[in-house]
């Protein structure tokens, strides 16, 4: 199967990933349905023109007929889904999903899907401190980062698709890792710093703060406005990796903070060389 | 001494901020100043019109005829230069700063100062983590803080004065601190969060990993490009309230991790669920 115009696309859980994977595609020109939980969400979905069509059941009818099924659910609720449902998929279809930890669903769902349904994993590096279908907006995928992650199990095909699906949504960059090298890489660049951002709003109960700071706060707490439903979930499914990440994270901490214990200026003014110097290679242009 | 067109203000140190401050003012209509290290600065200030007049000497003349001085100096710089130039001021003249600790300087200048020349202390709550006179630029006080810091040996007409020069540059917000207070609000807001990009950044030297990276992490290690020469003082200059503030940052961390470690979903959330709370009052708007 290859990303033309023809086939048929449905999304699975229309937050705010789904609803933007969904208007960067209709505006692609694909036929785009949807399954989501609450009528409000197809409602708002339809009136603004992210779907084709849209249902809150799950029916042979609304899943048969796709050839490409993106899941943009829970982990847990995405194994579930497929376990259930999966006898209503089209022989061929491909399904991928965004679920920001794999090793909790990669092989699980591998392991289960008929043996003519492909799934291809991808997690797009892209999101907003907001939920849901309203906030949607294809324009965060521009100048993001976009990482399909295949097992043996995948063919070159399937992994071609996924591809192409990250590169017509506009992400600037295309990447693949395996399984384990996904979920080490999302632990410290992104689970990481969500534990950090909680951390450091936990850490001062001081009124009125908000009067005194300055950018670099806002800026390294931005993600601590947190769904606190999904990244639990995925702190515990990524559980050892994430807490070999945080140690890393601790140690280096620790350094600096003795390096200003000790007055020990030329040591912190290498460490913060090296931040600079590494920093570089992470800006957007 | 009110902040009206007809005084002369003179800059010292025309740096990122120092260039912020003169462009600002002088286009505001002020006959702005300028002493600088560098000849080459003072030739870009003049050429882009950021000031009106600079010289590389520090003389009675450059330094007499100032109402208003805004030092935008280094803290050590700012406390030598006026150890080392105060006989050449203006009688009656008020001076200021932008120095991000006030504990090393305040008292100091305040207590070596001329009785006929007033120091009231300002810290504005805003930067970038470029540095020079050519990165100059009066927006970035747009809708930031901007903090007074008085003692008291200040006078309500210079206390006055310097609130009105945070207005008319376009601050959001101007709150008062005392010197502690002060110290303590920036080792958390400021500098703490310095000490975490840093630390992030110094981690982890797995190679590419900016391929793979999301906004989160961009956003949170935004300052980890720093000013090794002026941060690495600035951390020493405030230690012993900097460390207080680090231990309590690992202290939340550490009970984070704990909480990850055992499987404990629902303290998890709690602290998702805080930090979603507190971090709301910090969006600018």
């Amino acid at each position: 199967m290859k990303l033309i115009k023809k086939i048929n696309i449905l999304i699975v859980g229309l937050g705010l990933l789904g609803g933007s994977y969904a208007k960067g595609l209709k505006k692609l020109g694909f036929y785009v349905s949807a399954i989501t939980r609450s009528q409000k969400t197809i409602d708002y979905a339809l009136e603004n023109g992210l779907i084709d069509s849209g249902t809150t059941e799950v029916t042979a009818e609304a899943v048969g007929n796709a050839d490409l099924i993106i899941f943009a659910l829970y982990p847990h609720v995405f194994t579930d889904w497929i376990e259930k449902y999966q006898a209503f998929f089209k022989s061929g279809a491909v399904i991928t999903d965004v679920t920001g930890v794999k090793g909790c669903v990669v092989h699980k769902v591998q392991d289960m899907l008929r043996d003519d349904v492909e799934f291809i994993a991808a997690h797009p590096m892209a999101g907003k401190e907001v939920y849901g279908v309203e906030n949607s907006d294809d324009a965060i995928f521009k100048g993001a980062n976009y990482i399909v992650v295949p097992t043996e199990r995948n063919t070159p095909e399937a992994i071609e698709l996924c591809r192409n699906l990250g590169e017509i949504l506009g992400f600037k960059q295309v990447a693949e890792l395996s399984v384990d090298e996904h979920d080490q890489m999302i632990a410290f660049l992104s689970q990481l710093t969500h534990c950090i951002a909680v951390s450091l709003m936990c850490a001062n109960n001081t009124p009125g703060l908000e009067k005194y700071t300055g950018d670099s706060f806002r800026d390294l707490t931005r993600i601590a406005r947190i769904n606190d439903e999904m990244w639990s979930e995925l702190f515990l499914s990524n559980k050892d990796v994430l807490l070999k990440e945080m140690d890393r994270f601790r140690t280096s901490f620790n350094e600096l903070y003795d390096k200003i214990k000790n007055d020990d200026r030329e040591g912190m003014r290498e460490m913060m060389r090296l931040s600079t110097e590494r920093r570089k290679l992470f800006d957007k242009t």
